[in-house]
């Protein structure tokens, strides 16, 4: 079994004019994981957040994509360039299903169409949202752990991230306030601008914010909003997949003013992420901004892809393939559930949570094992037992590091790899304890 | 006939909390014009820079993707995430469909394609090297007029642009020559990161570089490395859009170090902006930066149109479908042409280019008329003769500023529509002067 095993940038040559920005941005680990995932077909990658590729919808996109583009105005208008805030038959249909979603009519759900934005995934919007309301020293409040790509953003922006624990329900509100009280004690309360919440099945944590701590946050945005509006930026990237529990009100829905909360959510994991369909509802005093930079960034996702969600959200199909998709990934998060039991049970000191939705499992072991690329651990899983995971440090912000976590994503494999993987993870561990 | 004449961001509440980035990059005109183009179906646009709608190649795109969907490991990997840098397939088409441009074998382009980049159209990567390359007060060298979307990507990231005059024959060397020896003397030179070339056909002024003054651009760029390498972005958007003369090797090509030149070209144009597929040539020294800010931005463009484009370049069929976009744009190329001739000749002080291809004429009124948003000739040509230009003013940088010119497309109307568009324009023109 051949892997690579380069350090992200390791070795190369870069050019000595770079912007203090790009130097910020620098060694995100995004990039280098999606290639180990591509160039390690050998190896049981439990790290890759790929989706499950059994789950791709090629026939219904196949039907979908002829549809349109045998209707001579709709070929030219998906096929034409669209606009930067996305298509408009998109943006009508994408209310309807957050309507949907929140359980309201339409008509109550106020948003309207020119509140969204639509993105080359959520990620775009993710970025965008640092670029427009951070400056460097600018502080955004994230869970410890969190979206690991949602900190190269902020680093890259020169934004400093200060981190809240979470448990099983999300980020705690005692301690998201005793985070403000110290930082307004430090005189940099004026420097807090937004808190970033993954509001469902949080990657990695696989945890969601439970209705009172929705709730909780919004009151404590609203309560700390001494020197600015302080703003929630809700990343509902997992929404859709839901495998057991009931379905909660966005943070979005919970705010009654509609102007606290910046939400984010994808098609990436529901539908395809060959597509890199995302959207945002954005406050309406930040429109102008986003649409600005967006302007500037590409003026406007591709909007082929656009159309074709568009038009799976009129016909209803969505609808019947998100719940396929569902049930294949209750069957996966059940395989990995049921497998960490059997494998992980005897093991002293490992811990992991049960989340009800998403992709990930986030498993903890004794805090001295180290779980990074350079561990005995990574090594011996990757080299000596074929299985590769998400090390948890890349997770944390630098105010909150830790080295024992480990993210799996039952997304990609099959059942029985799932269980393989888990059986080859669990000797690797037992061996390094 | 019903017109919305705001200007962009005119009566907006915006949140007080904005990044110092986000008020640099204000105002920016693309989405405003795009908007227009799309909300004012009455008037005749001869401003939009969008693509002739009969040239988009709906029967040729349905097909390709609905091969790519029924092979199944295909769409697998279409519909998938792919990597931050772009489709392996369609990067290695990507080299021998340069190579055919610039008329060498393959092997004799001395590029491969680890030195390639996919990108959300070539904005994306202009974007991207503004945020990887520009600090704030950094100096960018451009032509006086240049691609207006390209000034506020400078302005976004609060780098100053110093114009450099075109003429037929795209930027004066001369000119470089001597923006840069002044720069010297002021103690500025070590602020110059970056010349921007629009090298065929540019938007706005359809001039190309000649292939002397390419050769000079890149002596200049080299003997005025003294600080730090002084790289050449060479933007080719146009490049597949020639309709007359001779086709020549790119900067890129002609840089014989290939560490120079940042090379950008877009499927935008020649195929379907409704892709947005763009791409990249990047120096080694680069290539980290640009990939750590993709990675942030989006991890990777849309893969299921990557996949279509590589599919078109190794079946062949995309080198026939642009032969017949040539052909559709030289007819209508050449009608705004004729249509100038007839209706602008007898006019005093008006002037035109007659480029050989691209999308885009050029015409300078009389130093006193004013062309803006705002202007009587502006409000006169929109309200009254029911026709668009882009004012020419938002094509130079501040330092250059001139009022007096229009920017022409041929690429949305048909002949006829253009014919008209050029007698309505002429009608406002002679009424203003």
């Amino acid at each position: 079994m051949s892997v690579t095993l380069k350090s992200p940038g390791a070795g190369e040559v870069q050019f000595a004019g770079l912007s203090q920005r790009s130097r910020w941005a620098a060694d995100q680990a995004i990039s280098f994981l999606m290639q180990q995932g591509v160039e390690n077909p050998g190896v049981i990658s439990l790290a890759a957040g790929l989706v499950d590729e059994s789950s791709l919808p090629a026939d219904l996109l196949r039907e979908t994509a002829a549809e349109l583009l045998q209707e001579p105005a709709m070929a030219r208008s998906a096929l034409q360039y669209g606009t930067t805030q996305g298509r408009l038959d998109l943006r009508n249909q994408l209310v309807g299903y957050l309507a949907e979603q929140e359980g309201v009519p339409r008509e109550e759900l106020g948003v309207d169409s020119t509140r969204l934005v639509v993105t080359t995934g959520s990620q775009q919007l993710l970025s965008i949202l640092c670029e427009t309301l951070l400056d460097p020293g600018d502080i955004c409040i994230v869970g410890a752990p969190t979206y690991f790509v949602f900190l190269g953003c902020l680093a890259g922006v020169g934004a400093e991230a200060v981190s809240v624990p979470l448990d099983a329900n999300g980020m705690q509100p005692e301690r998201l306030e005793a985070a403000l009280t110290r930082l307004q004690s430090e005189g940099r309360l004026e420097r807090v601008k937004l808190i970033y919440v993954v509001s469902e099945f949080d990657n990695p944590s696989g945890a969601s914010l439970s209705a009172e701590r929705r709730r909780a946050v919004l009151d404590i945005a609203e309560k700390w909003s001494i020197h600015q509006p302080l703003l929630v930026l809700e990343d509902a990237a997992y929404r859709d997949l839901r495998y057991a529990g009931t379905p909660r009100p966005s943070l979005l829905f919970e705010d009654k003013s509609r102007e606290r909360v910046i939400y984010t959510q994808t098609f990436s994991k529901s539908l395809s992420p060959g597509l890199r369909v995302g959207f945002g509802v954005l406050p309406r005093s930040l429109q102008k901004a986003v649409l600005d930079r967006k302007g500037n960034e590409d003026f406007g996702s591709a909007n082929f892809p656009q159309a074709i969600v568009a038009r799976l959200l009129r016909n209803g199909t969505f609808r019947g393939h998100v719940e396929r998709v569902r049930g294949a990934y209750r069957e996966k998060l059940s395989a990995m559930l049921s497998a960490a039991e059997r494998h992980f049970s005897d093991l002293p000191g490992v811990a992991w949570g049960r989340p009800q939705g998403g992709l990930y499992v986030w498993m903890s072991l004794p805090e001295t094992i180290d779980t990074g690329f350079d561990s005995p651990l990574f090594q011996t899983a990757v080299k000596e037992f074929g299985v590769m995971y998400v090390p948890g440090e890349l997770c944390f912000a630098p105010d909150a590091r830790a080295t024992n976590h480990m993210r799996l994503s039952f997304g990609v494999q099959t059942p029985e790899g799932i269980a393989a993987g888990m059986e080859r993870l669990a000797g690797a561990v037992a061996k390094t304890l």
